[in-house]
């Protein structure tokens, strides 16, 4: 159910509409748009009668939403969701295609500042590194844990690069909210209920992966339960759907970013790494992401990825990454897109080997 | 790596090779086994060398164990996982068929104890029913909580059926651990590492499901979290997996059931009502199970399935699951298998108002 | 659109009614039933007016088809469809079993007369053995053509095993028709309408097998075309679809089985040889197939697989195949259906060299 | 098994190493490239002996194959194949995109020339249109045969489009060898074995297209056939694959672009319009096919696809067409290709109603 105000509604009456709406027993979400303010209702307990609404002052019309999902649909905000980071240039969903690289795993200082160097000269404007690792086996690297999240801090403060990192659970998501500027949720937890709606109580941004077997309204649902609970800065990114084809470690559905697009107003990214799992479809595949329509792109990049401690076979050197930013720019343009330009190399990293680990 | 302790190794010796490992810095796994003792090394440090334990009294011989799993494996333990429930007759891995049945949720105490009555006088030693569920909507009905855990103590009570049900992040594990027998991960946890973790920490048996879109080898994985925390009493379960066929809602694989009693020793079941999603399919499909040589089934009966708040579609009548039990009971004989008793009708149920919801 | 004659209607009458079919453009196709006889009416040029019909006499009522495939479905023809094979005991459909076995490839003579010696003294009616191999690869062993069917002819007239062997194009068919009782349509040619048009003019019974991507549907109407050109006898046969899984070489999707007999009066029997790709999960698929109810199998046996010139690793020796027919007996007397009976074992078989290839 | 002739080798020479090649009982292929000539080595006679031919005059090095395809690979012929259409400017594989649009049916003259007008003038060089229509129901529409050819034969002679349409068993083939410039083969015959051999014999160009559920090996065996029996001229197509995903119709699997061009010569082109099967994707996916490095599209365009007797729902209108080319002609530059210009409007095309069916 979706109360759309009138154009001139006042912020009084949309927080009057509020109040009734909590009254009766419902969660109303407050969308403002450009054109006028729109309110989703949700709650478990059955219909509400259109009747107890509709007449209150301000109140354009009150009509049912056809689509399980509510407030990651169109029919509740027609406009596209741009998700800004205040005191910086960087946003997802704008105009500029939102670039995220950097290695898979935060490994040590040193790799991830040097990584980092090398993205943020390329354009990047966001460095992406995990400190928590959902690994299939228990025997395998899990990450550097806080250790990690200082070492992405300190390159946020070096290079303004805006921060994406990934919480695995409750526990991790409470230190990563503090260090991290986007919290991914991975492909693994998209169904992890409780997970999500713990980031749906976070003020950070999640970047929401697709499970490897997940239809498009279950990656949708996976995403309201985010936004139900308060918290609408949520980007959708593909990564790949696990099928029989055995020449990329999975394959990468790029149809789903139209048609994300045409359902909901949250942006959606690609992620051609994992999306491919082998470093030379790496460049292809995200130049197709950007010509099929995404509003960015995620990718590994990673200094010495021969020694990367997991993921090194997708990850693409940084001059690799170079020629992938150099690639993207055009194809941009046929979208009406701009790709961040590069930025001066900054004075060499000199990184202590005390410091390094 | 593993240690096989010689035959006639005493329980001191095994201690200290325990001892040993510890120093060393891995973590032992003493299995026993009908004929000697066998103590897993598990251990995030690289390889460790054989000499430095080879050489302890009573240490038959140490071998590298070429699977990425290794608790699980049969390399490790070669004799089946028997469960035991003490105190009953009750077990899962054993001779006879293990038969868990019973309503996709809890959705009031009448509903519960009605079917639970059925199911136990059809044979079935273990009734099953979902407190806290994993749903695709956050709009939908998301069990009862613990007023659902108390009904089914009271189950146990009554019929001494023991008690299988989801526990889906920290929080309702917590509780589920107090009031079940045995803590159901569900398919879409199943890379919930965080979770199968906590699961490994606990005194219960886990039953884990079979992702929809994992392959054997995540399978054994998942279970390997578990086992590697010290929990040893894992139960796998088949369920379906997601493919382009839309004539069931999942494809039942039943051939990863003698695929995993190859490799491992755990004990496999499977779950024909998520398997097939439909009604008409999961007599038809048990039998199927059965034959195939699985350890038991987990299936879905409802007192009134075209009222269930969950799963409707697939939960069977009471009457149909005489039928099934049935049926399956020869099938089990041409595998030397048993299948439990009728029990008498018990006095009739009557749930008083005041108490049912 | 179907017409149901009365009970009584006289076989004049059903002969005016098809004529009057044939008359305004269609094509009758006359279905005999236990209770009384249906017409199915085709054609390509939009629907038919009832009236134009249902007052001729003998008819009973005419009912519009609500499903895609018309001739294979349960709504035209209620009834099973058994097929039988004149001169022997042999039927598909009916409430024996069919059991066809043999190898992939007629190697030799001696290679499939030895095979058919054991197959037929272990009770299966029905003897199997490509002639035309279709290959993924144009350099590996295609088949011994003529030269193969007349060893299969020869095993007929030995044994007494009805035939069954695949045809790959129309020129394959015209040898195949002449020598075998049955014909096989590949899973790869199950989209093939030009052979499936062929096949529906034969007088053989067809055994058409699911293709590795097919839906239901897909696989209804592939039966379909055949009984659309006036060949009745069709045998479906599930061999397994292509999934993620890894384990085994297809997915084999019992589920199909109950789909099927749902919908379609055809018979339908399971491939667990080419479904698992594994000579170990033979016996356990063919239990759960014969289980879940399939009409039947069609299971690789090889006297010496180890040296099979193809799909060696999914052929059961024949001692394994004496295991498989004792299992299934008494899971077949659950679902009311029997296995023929071991034979006594022939006088032993002398190839002579000259004769052996 | 590959000779590598020496880069100086004379046509005797290479002569003389074929004749060899076919005395030891074996077929040479012989491959002409910008360097020098390598000749295929193909049979089904098990390995021949190296030593009998590296002693010839001219041989530069005799080498073993690693793949199980040996004439699509690159390892016997580095340099990319371009298919070239005589006294046109027209090529597939070559620095051009090829773009290939049209109907999915030929459906009448009128409908075929007023859409064929529109692609042309937009800058497409081949003109796509079935008069033989692989089905899945025997009821539906199956194509205009042979007098579709001939409405396809006028549009070539009044456009110059080079034509591209499909043979669905030997009997169309011999009749669309003979009017078309390119003969498709689709993805449900990928394969049918028979007729990739017979179009091995044909002399025009093939085109095939990767089955729904073929692997990247299968796909390049099925070439593999074709090349087999001499015809070199192969162009593969990318259609999407079936997995589960229900938001398109097929899964787009982009990523087998690269996948092929690193281990084959031969160009792969990709058809968005089946490969997404809904209009709204086309172009998106268009751009990202061309942004991966595809060498070329197959579109379907109908100048009325809501009255389209086959795959409406997927057809685009001619306007929309014109975008698309407008669109991925800067794209094409960043891959260094070119897109063929726009053509000025021709006279009205005016189809006489006794013409048009």
């Amino acid at each position: 159910m979706l109360v759309v105000m009138q154009a001139g509604a006042t912020p009084q009456q949309v927080d009057a509409v509020c109040k009734r709406i909590e009254e009766l027993g419902y969660v109303p979400h407050n969308m403002p748009g450009a054109q006028r303010t729109a309110i989703g209702i949700t709650g478990n307990r059955g219909t509400i009668d259109p009747a107890s609404i509709e007449e209150l002052p301000g109140v354009g019309e009150v009509i049912r939403v056809s689509k399980p999902y509510k407030l990651v649909s169109r029919e509740v905000k027609p406009d596209d969701t741009i998700i800004r980071f205040p005191g910086t240039d960087a946003t997802i969903g704008g105009r500029e295609l939102a670039v995220i690289a950097g290695p898979c795993s935060v490994e040590s200082r040193d790799q991830a500042l040097t990584t980092a160097e090398r993205v943020h000269r390329a354009g990047a404007r966001f460095f992406r590194g995990g400190a928590f690792k959902p690994r299939t086996s228990p025997y395998t690297f899990q990450g550097l844990a806080e250790d990690g999240l200082k070492i992405l801090a300190e390159i946020r403060e070096r290079f303004g690069l805006r921060i994406v990192t990934e919480a695995v659970d409750h526990e991790s998501m409470d230190q990563v909210e503090q260090y991290a500027d986007v919290i991914q949720i991975g492909a693994r937890n998209m169904q992890n209920f409780s997970l999500l709606k713990r980031a749906g109580r976070s003020r950070k941004p999640v970047l929401l992966k697709r499970g490897i077997a997940a239809t498009l309204e279950e990656f949708l649902m996976a995403a309201e339960y985010i936004l139900s609970e308060g918290n609408y800065n949520v980007i959708l990114c593909e990564r790949g759907i696990r099928t029989f084809a055995d020449h990329t470690r999975n394959t990468l559905d790029l149809s789903i970013v139209p048609a994300v697009q045409r359902l909901s107003h949250l942006p959606i990214i690609v992620d051609p790494s994992h999306g491919t799992g082998k470093r030379n479809k790496v460049t292809p595949l995200s130049r197709a992401a950007v010509a099929v329509g995404a509003s960015g792109l995620i990718v590994e990049v990673h200094c010495n990825p021969e020694k990367a401690l997991s993921d090194g076979m997708q990850s693409i050197f940084p001059d690799q990454f170079d020629t992938l930013m150099d690639h993207i720019r055009p194809i941009a343009a046929v979208l009406e897109r701009s790709v961040a330009p590069r930025n001066q190399a900054a004075e060499p990293i000199t990184v202590t080997s005390a410091a390094s680990r």
